[in-house]
């Protein structure tokens, strides 16, 4: 028998049905093709290809825009939003609109090309987190801007354009739905039950057991109970952080530690599927004054990853609700077994 | 500048940034190749690969689950949702879930292979839409069902998996949240201005014209202001019709005719590409009774369709916002000019 479970944080709802993984797929996905060979404008030496750097962890002696460079931070060059100009709202007939103004960055996170994030040693990938810690704190000096966060994709199925493992930073002038959402549960949580929703979450999670994939002493990765997507994990802090840029060096090399294991379970287990990354941290401004009054205690920064086995069709987007084939007790069994030092 | 639009029904935010269609591209769309070679179940011919028919338009003197059929109804072998059993709900500690009680069925459009729904003569899409029609209205006789719809999901990245010309009906026991939105902002329009929101919407687009694609005696189709996805396409009937299964015939072969036109501008303008269609009508039943006060003024069906140019990524999955490269006024003028007869 389907199941139809409801998501612990927001108003969303998933199908689980099992049958659909006998479903014949008429389609590979393995036979996606390059579309060209231009120079890899992320690439160590073709710094030149890139507005010039905001952030860079380099090497002793080198200089901004040359190589000798970690991990690297561009405007990206096809931004969606734009840092020029004032923030204007106007109505056009029945409709609302607002001019475009935002941020849109591009962490490059290796200066090799074929390195995978996960494929890099620890270092490196805390030299991430870094960045994304270094530019999240910088963009939210900017009064104009209300909402921050990362993510990342990877392959053509999650949206990707570019194969240079990257990812990227938005800074937004309004508080998005979906993390509207988030705060909203959080708030009504706590203000039931004095209690943070995200740890009733965590602890129930690793008490539990059975959706938990990998623990460290920072941080517990788990399928989410209404996970949308086979393998889907949630990587939540134990302490309690509202804004991801508050984290400390040492709580970034547990999570580095975490999400690589996480990433090379998915590499391993799952034959390097396509796949994103979202950093969901805290609202850094907000038009709604008792937003602040818990969010301390009530909200914390959490990163969602999810393979994309298959595409978003239809009956989601008519919906808003997800057919997931796998139960995440099943994904997150089978994540926990993949050797990833294999 | 880049510009960030409100849709005029649900809380959704879409940023354009004509900008983001200059990015390189890495992926080649068009090498997704085939996977196998399998037998084509919904070919005629092929009767016995399916469950048997619950609905078909057939030549005289055929017989059910034989050939002879021009539309054929099934249930789907794979189905999301089981049509057997109670709807039971329950607590599972912090979390909530209910049986997947519902229905999943498969509107087989043709009984030719390679033959796409825009290909065939009008009157074989008014039988697709009469299967539609049919089943919708049968569906709703089932108490434990709230929501009923159709959709159709073409090629790999719409999240299809097999190419036979099809579509689906789903029937769920709960009214989803993506319509639940609409009907409160229809309900809420109505209650301020005492008019239908989609009427009022369906009326400026036909005034200004700017975003309008098609108009026939019975609808108009245009690129909504806050489109999600460049060449995005609601079609709207002029009538107040709440449920689509209230449709008579001749508003299904005006529909046919409107349709077959988007579906071919696409084919011929866009080269075929993977596209999501969906169909929302009103829900059957609700747990709130004041659902009922004015919804067979304030609400009415229409149809979305959106081409699948780009893959829907982290931004969207992070923010529920979506970033669309093209306004609608300029999808609009190219589907208008698209010469469908050539």
């Amino acid at each position: 028998m389907p199941e139809i479970r409801k998501d612990g944080i927001v108003e969303r709802w998933v199908v689980f049905s099992p049958e659909r993984l006998r479903r014949p797929m008429q389609y590979d996905l393995h036979a996606i093709e390059d579309a060209n060979h231009e120079p890899d404008p992320f690439l160590s030496g073709n710094e030149s290809y890139t507005p010039p750097e905001v952030f860079a962890i380099r090497e002793p002696g080198s200089t901004a825009n040359g190589p000798g460079w970690k991990v690297r931070v561009v405007p990206n060059h096809f931004p969606a939003l734009r840092v020029e100009g004032e923030l204007h709202k106007e109505a056009v007939g029945l409709y609302d609109k607002m001019s475009g103004v935002g941020a849109h960055e591009v962490v490059i996170e290796t200066p090799e090309a074929n390195v995978e994030l996960e494929q890099q040693p620890l270092e490196n990938i805390v030299n991430v987190l870094k960045a994304y810690r270094s530019r999240l704190a910088d963009l939210t000096k900017d009064i104009r801007f209300r909402y921050l966060f990362a993510f990342k994709n990877v392959g053509l199925l999650a949206g990707a354009s570019l194969k240079h493992a990257h990812s990227q930073i938005i800074a937004l002038p309004v508080i998005p739905i979906n993390i509207r959402e988030k705060l909203d549960a959080a708030k009504k949580h706590y203000a039931q039950k004095e209690r943070n929703l995200f740890e009733d979450i965590l602890k129930a999670e690793i008490k539990s057991g059975e959706r938990l994939v990998f623990q460290n002493a920072g941080y517990g990765a788990f399928c989410p109970f209404a996970s949308r997507f086979s393998f889907e994990v949630m990587i939540m802090p134990r302490q309690q952080r509202c804004n991801f840029h508050n984290c400390t060096d040492h709580e970034l090399v547990l999570l580095a530690d975490i999400l690589q294991k996480v990433l090379l379970a998915y590499r391993v287990g799952l034959e390097r599927p396509d796949y994103n990354l979202i950093l969901h941290t805290a609202p850094v401004r907000s038009s709604k004054s008792d937003d602040w009054d818990t969010m301390e205690q009530d909200f914390r920064w959490h990163i969602e990853i999810f393979p994309r086995l298959s595409g978003v069709a239809g009956f989601e987007f008519g919906t808003g609700f997800y057919i997931n084939p796998m139960l995440p007790e099943d994904s997150a069994k089978f994540l926990r077994e993949v050797k990833i030092n294999a």
